[in-house]
């Protein structure tokens, strides 16, 4: 990993989404079926909202709420966002600092991708086969 | 971080665990107080499962069980584990295969510690200190 390189390097730019009205059982599908903590919510074109297990967990799980929820009632409207420019260092500081694994990246006031702890294993994973590659 | 290092150097050894008797939903607060995504499983202060965020969403949440389940219901009983002298790279690759974000750490037949993600990025930012703190 080189921790000055730009996130956009490391992020995935697929993002997968589900729409406000589908109920947190279908985003949990979702979920499991692309192996992913977190899901963006997206309606008419435009990501309103974002959530990952822990917030499945906080905001189901614990209160007892059935499967049945919409997601809207679940996600996080107020989306945390490191530019694509950004270099990797600083991403990771931010995710440290509140103490979230997955970060939306926004390149001119637009979400272009997603960054997560998984891709840092995958950057740490990419590097390692370099090196042996390289030996 | 040095790939070379024994996981033990960047595994945690506090292990917070639940009873197998223990209702989801304690297990989840318990999760939500100590911002973690995995929880060992005690019995007569023997490890005798594990569980994550993930088991919670597939083994309770798509299913519609209630948050008043017991733990041992939804648990994983085969335990995943790396030797505490296992090198971390070793480590990343056996998580990265198995597609598991959460590893057991064992030392002669025990549990000692457990290694996360999250444990990565702690890694990977004391490393980032040193390195600005040697500038």
């Amino acid at each position: 990993m080189d921790e000055n390189a730009p996130i956009r390097v490391y992020m995935t730019r697929k993002l997968i989404g589900v729409s406000p009205d589908d109920p947190v059982k279908r985003a949990c599908e979702v979920m499991m079926e692309f192996d992913i903590g977190s899901l963006v919510v997206v309606e008419n074109g435009e990501v309103v909202g974002f959530f990952t297990k822990t917030d499945i967990i906080r905001r189901v799980v614990i209160p007892g709420k059935p499967n049945t929820t919409p997601v809207r009632e679940i996600m996080t409207k107020k989306l945390i966002t490191a530019d694509a420019n950004a270099p990797l260092r600083e991403v990771l500081d931010t995710m440290a600092k509140k103490r979230i694994k997955h970060i939306l990246i926004s390149e001119n006031g637009k979400i272009v991708g997603i960054f997560s702890l998984s891709d840092l294993l995958t950057a740490s994973r990419r590097k390692l086969e370099t090196a042996i590659a390289a030996e």
